[in-house]
């Protein structure tokens, strides 16, 4: 069985770097101790191999196909959602009162994380199920929650996000799917959504859809939305809450697309009431549809930063054994071909291009798990404490939705390289990675979309406050590991880099008054790379600080190693990667208007 | 019909840019002039669109297979061979001696880029017939020539390169393949050769392999190695030259991969001499093959790069057709969702990711046929003169072949993030683009042994000239921009970053004294991109000095429209793109023998 994942690395994130058992002295955690999460973390592994990681390249090569009006999908998918559903995965981070465990975030976003990085296709239809489900319990009325959670968490519906619409696609504004009351409390859907994953499959009982809708008359635009549960199925009784047998609720899958990877999901197009009899279920209140809809978004957000690096880890631990074993060529310094080639990993390159890949998926994990940690603090903080961590989360999503997928291209490619010509073909699973990490800059808001999240919202909303706390957390970090002499350069390179940011932010307020937010917006998507160099360094000098407090103790020649490459990997990101940031902020202060200038006319010939 | 090349940017090209008739002054191709040449790439364009473009998809949904013995390919592979050597196409470029029409090595280039950007995997049928049969006429004997170059140039018989085996990937050095020499003058052959393009398929009556083999008792290593002609099919004659009947030469087809793209072309494991029954004839000297392949490596990698930039012009024109025709949200400074939605080719991050994808395929396209241009200058002139040409080609040639097919991965990227969901989706052909192009940075050499090549070999071979011819080059280039007050400022910046690498060069020559030849490689890879980012801004500076030009002249509202195009380019380039030989310097110049000092056991955990 191949390695996806480090567990060594996953206990060094919650033990030495996060210190996750701090969260049980609060209440809602009180029930949980390190031991638990010890053994959910083990579960979750024995899960992900004997189930998940045996099918990834069968799910990738038998596709989904639409047969008869319903989405084929592989066996294994009806006994993932069972198991998943009987185990308490689904349900694992939901609290007691609603049939979950209250699992710490940072614990469920580990196992997710090992579930993607044993097979992402089979991950998704669980962890959409999550989602929708979380949605209903948060904002559903209990009648809603009576007819669809039970069966979402025991995995026998499958949940899903139905957002986007032909003429709408990144612009939610603009969807036209209609919602008409009727008198039964319950409202006529009508409309064509596409790209929803899992959106209908065979290996489920039914599907519950999450859905974006506009109520007629309601006001235009994003103010007009509104949330509804729409089953593919309903019960044949007048309110279809729970009672009666389940009848067709006049939804058409009327494609599946053929996509480069992810193939083991169907992402499928439905068309919503071509009878007239299509149903849907109000959840919140009218024209809330958008902002209820953000609290699962900013959730998948993350989860789509998590499966790009799970994938990335998978990528990253099949090359290196692949380089391990390996032999091909000769030290540079002795070229004679009587000796015995070398394994490829003793090549400085392909050490280069290893370190590259850990350095992208530890760093990326890293701010993933900083993420679900403030998330966890949310739940148990009141007041300022919560709106701290709150303001930091809000800030710091975008960038863990867009650095590892738009670095984890690069390291999957790089895996790829790893591997010579075998890597190009599928006697290895690397080009699978490859093709399946492509969608995580496009799904759940294009990279593009990000950036203008985090420069056009994020950075500005309540005066700059949650660039405040970055900066304070950044400060708190770069000042334990000065005194740390070994980790004195590094914390001197993020404190340069703190300043830079700083003089770019300045840069571009004052442009933004000069020349307009369009000018201040151009070059979002850069500065989204640019700061997220400087988040993943500052992440990277966190675990620097963890491996030195370890170091400094006695430990096995074994942790050693492992300490040791921690030390090397932060050396790497902190020479090779973060220096991208000065090209990066010359450009961000260049002002001279490029890509507005440049007209649309210039580009034909 | 999609458009896949702009033939707008190709007259730039041939007419202003590198002013290619200048060519037929020389003898050689003195019988050419710029109409014929016009009608040559009308031609190759009539027939890409004509044969090759319709088959993309279906060849890369109907993967060659390997049924009873022999690959069956796609059935258009036959029509296609016969129609490029009935049509002259493969023999093109030979001399007329050897039935050629003696065409510039620069137009064959656009014709392969036409070909390669309308169907890779189709066009590289015939480029690799012509590379063997250049092989051939170069260094083989007139029997051989007489045997094998006319069926290969009519198309009849397919031609390939055999390097690789399974335990000497990119070390050629360590290959095992054997020739004993019969009494008859050929040689008995065995061995295992893999990842041959087109090293089996039944469009053609016969595959002839340019083979690396070691003779017995031959010195051990790269000094021992020869070339061999091993035909599919031999005369069953006893010298095996044109006489007879075509008999089994005893190679057995024993797998073809699945590959992640450039599906459309077997890439074939081939067994030789199971039944002691196989025979080759050596081409050229014993133990020179190396040295003999290299011709045909250099131009081959050149053929990397063009055809990188042609899958990355065919990924770039769809998404430019895209973006202008796909309504999307609305402009920053106006958000009312009553207002229409505006094409996405109007947010300056679309035009940015255009901008990208242009400035890589036009500015890549121009390196090429600048070593093209130099090529044919090689072939025309004598002494000092043509030493300088070599020493600009071989010292470009790894750049041309790594920065085009790296960058292109990242220009295809980009195609598909242009396209949002529907780029990840087969309906549009760039998913296949961003898997063709894959290959690019692997095969013929890959982009660490690029590396290896420039920094180890081409900088410092003569004590540097070919650096120094480079120098001059770029001093003209930028002498001339100089006088043209638009482009001062780039002209600058070309210098500035032409100190920066002189700085860059001095502070490794200097370290390579201090700490060793691995040291001074270890970055080699860093060294090549921070090098092509400055080679590709010389390129823009370029046909920024023509685009110019033109202006400066009369001319029509369209062609206004393009060179302001061009001039948008340069620009983009110079100002996103260079910026980032700043961090790489950086990092170059930081000499801590990181991915030296980086253990193997500290990747375990």
């Amino acid at each position: 069985m191949a390695k996806f994942i480090s567990i060594r690395n996953i206990r060094f994130m919650i033990k030495e770097v996060f210190d996750v058992k701090s969260l049980t002295i609060h209440d809602y955690y009180g029930n949980h101790n390190e031991k638990m999460f010890d053994m959910v973390i083990d579960e979750a592994l024995k899960l992900a191999v004997k189930l998940m990681y045996p099918v990834l390249e069968e799910m990738d090569r038998n596709q989904p196909v639409l047969e008869g009006g319903e989405v084929k999908v592989h066996k294994s998918v009806k006994k993932i959602m069972k198991e998943f559903g009987q185990g308490g995965w689904i349900a694992s981070g939901f609290s007691e009162e609603h049939g979950g465990d209250q699992i710490p975030i940072i614990i469920r976003g580990i196992a997710s994380f090992i579930f993607a990085a044993s097979n992402y296709s089979a991950s998704a239809y669980p962890l959409l199920t999550t989602g929708a489900a979380d949605l209903i319990t948060s904002f559903g009325s209990q009648e809603l929650i009576d007819t669809y959670v039970g069966k979402m968490l025991d995995g026998e519906w499958q949940g899903t996000m139905a957002l986007t619409e032909p003429q709408a696609g990144s612009s939610l504004s603009d969807i036209t799917t209609s919602a008409v009351p009727d008198k039964n409390g319950r409202f006529k859907i009508k409309g064509v959504k596409i790209f929803i994953s899992a959106g209908d499959h065979d290996g489920v009982e039914n599907i519950i859809h999450l859905m974006l809708a506009k109520i007629e008359n309601a006001p235009p635009g994003a103010k007009g939305i509104s949330l509804f549960v729409v089953p593919k199925k309903r019960f044949d009784d007048l309110d279809g809450k729970g009672k009666g047998k389940l009848v067709s609720n006049d939804i058409t899958t009327t494609s599946v697309y053929h996509k480069l990877g992810y193939r083991g999901t169907p992402a499928v197009e439905i068309s919503m009431g071509e009878k007239d009899n299509c149903y849907g279920w109000l959840v919140g209140k009218e024209n809330q549809g958008l902002i209820l809809m953000f609290q699962m978004m900013n959730e998948a957000r993350i989860s789509v930063g998590l499966a790009s690096c799970a994938i990335a880890s998978a990528a990253y631990l099949a090359a290196l054994e692949y380089t391990e074993n390996r032999p091909q060529g000769r030290p540079v310094t002795n070229k004679d071909s009587q000796i015995k080639q070398i394994p490829i990993i003793e090549h400085a390159d392909v050490k280069r291009m290893l370190l590259f890949q850990k350095s992208i998926v530890e760093g990326s994990l890293s701010l993933i798990l900083q993420c679900c940690m403030y998330a966890d603090l949310i739940k148990v903080t009141t007041g300022a404490k919560k709106e701290k961590y709150e303001l930091l989360l809000d800030l710091l999503t975008p960038v863990a939705k867009a650095f590892p997928s738009e670095y984890g291209i690069l390291s999957t490619s790089t895996a790829i390289q790893c591997f010579g010509g075998y890597g190009y073909c599928d006697d290895f699973p690397v080009e699978l990675y490859f093709r399946d990490i492509r969608i995580h800059a496009i799904h759940e808001g294009t990279t593009g979309i990000q950036g203008m999240d985090l420069l056009g919202r994020k950075i500005v909303i309540k005066d700059g406050k949650a660039g405040l706390f970055f900066l304070e957390e950044v400060k708190q970090t770069i000042k334990i590991a000065m005194k740390v002499p070994e980790l004195e350069f590094f914390a001197g390179q993020l404190e340069s880099s703190m300043k830079q940011l700083e003089k770019v932010v300045g840069f571009l307020f004052n442009i933004a008054g000069k020349k307009g937010i369009d000018t201040y917006l151009s070059d979002a998507s850069l500065f989204l790379e640019f700061y997220g160099l400087i988040v993943i360094s500052w992440q990277w000098l966190i675990q620097g600080i963890a491996a030195e407090k370890a170091l400094s103790k006695d430990s096995s020649k074994k942790d050693k190693n492992f300490y040791q490459g921690k030390l090397f990997t932060m050396n790497y990101f902190f020479r090779y990667e973060l220096p991208k940031i000065y090209g990066l902020a010359s450009r961000l202060m260049d002002g001279d208007n490029l890509t507005i200038n440049m007209k649309t006319e210039y580009f034909k010939d």
